[in-house]
């Protein structure tokens, strides 16, 4: 619904303003609890994540980028930290231009096991256990209708 | 309402999964839009507009630091650039164990004021136009039930 008028009034930036405010408030929790108990920051978890539900667990890094929403040259700086710990590899292929295939490596398997309890503990402790069931439904229709719109 | 269950439902992950990913996706198109319609980036634009709001348009950094919500640190590193691009100064204090203190510059509240109307034209396109009147009451309410939780 395309509205005449140009700017948001002020209760609309209010929302917005309480709605990204909450939102970085919430990942630096995140991250701070996910680095102290597993010693994963959050890319490298949804690096892992994405491998990790990957058929074979691996994927074109190509691919990869758009599973994570990153540039891929951020991809590419963050996959080079991750392949000296080991956690991933790479395998270049000369004859395809769709980039390196990328690997889940033994170390990141268990890297990744061991925090999925700690991660997922602490998503329901900060943000499921904020919520009514109403407002977790409510939460969730708000985020689909965003990413449709901005699908488009 | 702290629930006995340990780890969150499929549904709760998925709402969360999409609720993370769709901030990321709109954080990520604002600030490309920010950048390439005024020259500044997201962490510049959060530092001026808590500054054009602070009394005098003045602020210590440790207090500049809570309204942004930053660490200490990450504020520092970033006004050195902000200095440096002259949007803001830093007037040192040696009494005062709260650190310098931050003043607007002119440079600064004229990059801000330019900024204003394509940064809130953006967040029209991008989050008020896709949300009906009772989604955009909805996400309110779930970014305060959030904060308040969160503060706790």
């Amino acid at each position: 619904m395309p509205r005449k008028r140009r700017l948001p009034t002020r209760d609309e930036l209010r929302v917005w303003r309480e709605f990204l405010e909450t939102g970085e408030v919430l990942r630096a929790l995140l991250a701070t609890r996910l680095q102290a108990d597993t010693g994963l920051s959050p890319s490298d978890y949804a690096v892992l994540l994405a491998l990790s539900e990957a058929e074979g667990n691996r994927a074109r890094s190509s691919d990869l980028a758009t599973l994570v929403g990153w540039e891929r040259s951020r991809l590419s700086h963050h996959l080079g930290r991750m392949e000296r710990r080991t956690l991933i590899r790479r395998e270049e292929c000369a004859s395809d231009s769709r980039g390196a295939e990328i690997v889940l490596a033994p170390a990141g398997r268990k890297a990744f096991h061991a925090a999925t309890v700690p991660h997922l503990t602490a998503v329901r402790e900060l943000f499921v256990d904020a919520l009514t069931p109403d407002q977790l439904a409510a939460a969730g229709e708000v985020a689909a209708a965003l990413r449709s719109h901005l699908d488009r």
